[in-house]
């Protein structure tokens, strides 16, 4: 794989969302927000889907020149009406609400509706941590889990992230999809033409699969737990929580109207709402206990937990975070990889839109 | 099975608490919230654990007549010293101010520090509901959890509850353990000398164990997911965020210093903390949007998710909550099933403090 410079993508991907018809600071900002993935080793969230995000504004579905206002509010929570704002954008816009919030009120609880896709959650739940407060971000997503003892795609992979601070220790960062398996690990396989594990997908009479390509026949991802009999009616709760606190809450789509990310898919033509929703909350630690009380606890659970006894003397028990900002710091190093399929396509939209993408 | 009317089994379990010392109205409350756990089907959290709080209140650590107070608050959050209460009574204190800091500030956040197991966290997410509040109830336990890739019993199985009012519809109550089984659902198997399924335990080296007797040989329940590649990583994740919110925001014992619920084990020698620790909270669902849209749109993402296709005509697709409130309304009629082991339990009890149970 060829090595680019983050600074090197970053100036790329403001060049597209200008041409996108973005101001320049949501151009610069959108782009910062994109490539925080993929600096975080989550590419499947970063320039990958920089396409994905041009073809909604070529379709509309993305306003460049949004109007994000707060449309309803209380000392503690706002709702946030986007504008179809990229959700790049209307993310941290609601987050520094919830933040703003917090200051006075203790906590902060935004919802958000009328938005798009808004990259990795962890990114969002992260920008409490230097005001000493725990962060947290959710979103609704295109349809493709099935509920258990379902053959419907009801719910999105509708990931949940929490950034906790601690003093001395880095912060605890937890990220993840309410799924067993995140949809970027099935794209990976089918580039490999490998077979998934049990578990990760069902077909479309809700059988077991490992097919990786299963959901183009109308089969669906599983719920974190995969079976019933391993608990996968928690993770479509998971799953169902994020989608209610993301979309009910807030006046946005919710299950099977979340219109769909790719742009050759028509969003439902009986919408219950505006554009896809976000859950953000902000926690003052000092809200509950003396920071200092807190962040010293905090470090001594890092540490505790760090140095929990091994199965294996090789792998670590791993505070969840470590991986992704042990990334960071090779890839703000020595460069970031980028796919020659995610190459290639960047530069047909290179060519496509006048700025060149390549080494 | 005997049956006994909710009645009988209220009054029974409202004296063993008299006798433990606590107020009458303190005993009342408590028994309700017992019984609430078998009223809902979920036997392991009832009436079978009476004789375990009642070790613990004679072993002086639980605190018949606790000074339940605030120690520290921000307009939507407070901490609360629990004073070594039962949880059966610290935790619908400390939601009541939940719900008092959401009527005014819009939500309302407590940490507890200091408790006991508090039954069912469903019950207490649950009390949020007639003020047309989202309730969440969370609480950390005894640590007979590992950490993926680790052989130490670290975290509890630390449930999470959210309770989501709706108008025309029931509620939707989700309420489940962080791990791939609870348990209680362990108990089960070793009464009937039955194999459990791969994925819920791992032995003392972290190997995969279908032994339900594993956690007395030094194994360890699994995190939601079972293994790394089916997503334990989450499960882990969500526990240890149970665990933080719980016990680190509010200065309880966190982790492996988590006091055990079972009163021949004493509390380690060196806490971090006091007591075990809960988290609550109360979100006014005005306070993000008119609350007749919520309810409409609650009512309507119920409705559509009940009718998924089935992948078994036999089998409907749940909401969460509804087995259990069904079972409410059977047992409400005919009375509570008393497996013959927690009744022998209760008249060995009932010898001892001169009250008599049976029929």
């Amino acid at each position: 794989m060829n090595i680019y410079a983050y600074e090197v993508l970053l100036a790329f991907v403001k060049q597209a969302f200008l041409h996108a018809g973005m101001s320049e600071k949501h151009a610069a900002d959108a782009a910062g927000v994109l490539l925080a993935a993929d600096m975080r080793g989550i590419d499947s969230h970063g320039i990958a889907r920089l396409s994905g995000y041009m073809r909604l504004a070529d379709k509309k579905r993305i306003n460049p020149n949004p109007n994000l206002r707060i449309i309803h509010e209380s000392p503690s929570t706002a709702t946030v009406d986007a504008d179809a704002a990229i959700g790049l954008i209307s993310a941290p816009y609601a987050m520094q609400i919830a933040i703003e919030k917090a200051k006075t009120a203790g906590t902060g609880w935004v919802a958000v509706k009328n938005s798009n896709h808004f990259g990795i959650a962890g990114y969002h739940a992260m920008l409490a941590l230097k005001h000493n407060m725990i962060g947290i971000a959710m979103t609704n997503a295109s349809p493709l889990v099935a509920p258990t003892f379902s053959t419907s795609r009801m719910l999105g992979t509708n990931p949940m992230a929490f950034a906790i601070p601690a003093a001395a220790e880095p912060p605890i960062v937890a990220d993840f999809a309410t799924t067993t398996a995140a949809n970027g690990k099935l794209e990976i396989l089918q580039r490999k033409s490998l077979d998934a594990p049990e578990g990760w997908i069902q077909d479309v009479n809700g059988s077991s699969s490992v097919n990786p390509n299963e959901l183009s026949n109308g089969g669906a991802l599983l719920p974190l737990g995969s079976d019933r009999e391993h608990g996968s009616h928690k993770g479509y709760c998971l799953g169902a929580v994020v989608d209610i606190f993301s979309a009910v809450l807030s006046g946005a789509n919710y299950g099977p109207w979340v219109p769909p990310f790719v742009a050759f898919l028509d969003p439902p033509s009986d919408p219950v709402g505006d554009g896809i929703g976000h859950f953000f909350g902000a926690m003052r630690i000092d809200a509950f206990r003396p920071a200092e009380d807190f962040l010293h606890h905090a470090d001594n659970w890092i540490r505790t937990f760090r140095n929990a006894k091994r199965t294996n003397p090789d792998q670590p028990v791993i505070i969840p975070g470590d991986p992704e900002r042990e990334c960071e710091v090779i890839y703000r190093e020595k460069g970031i990889p980028v796919h020659p399929a995610v190459e290639h396509d960047l530069q047909k939209l290179g060519e496509r839109i006048g700025i060149r993408f390549g080494l």
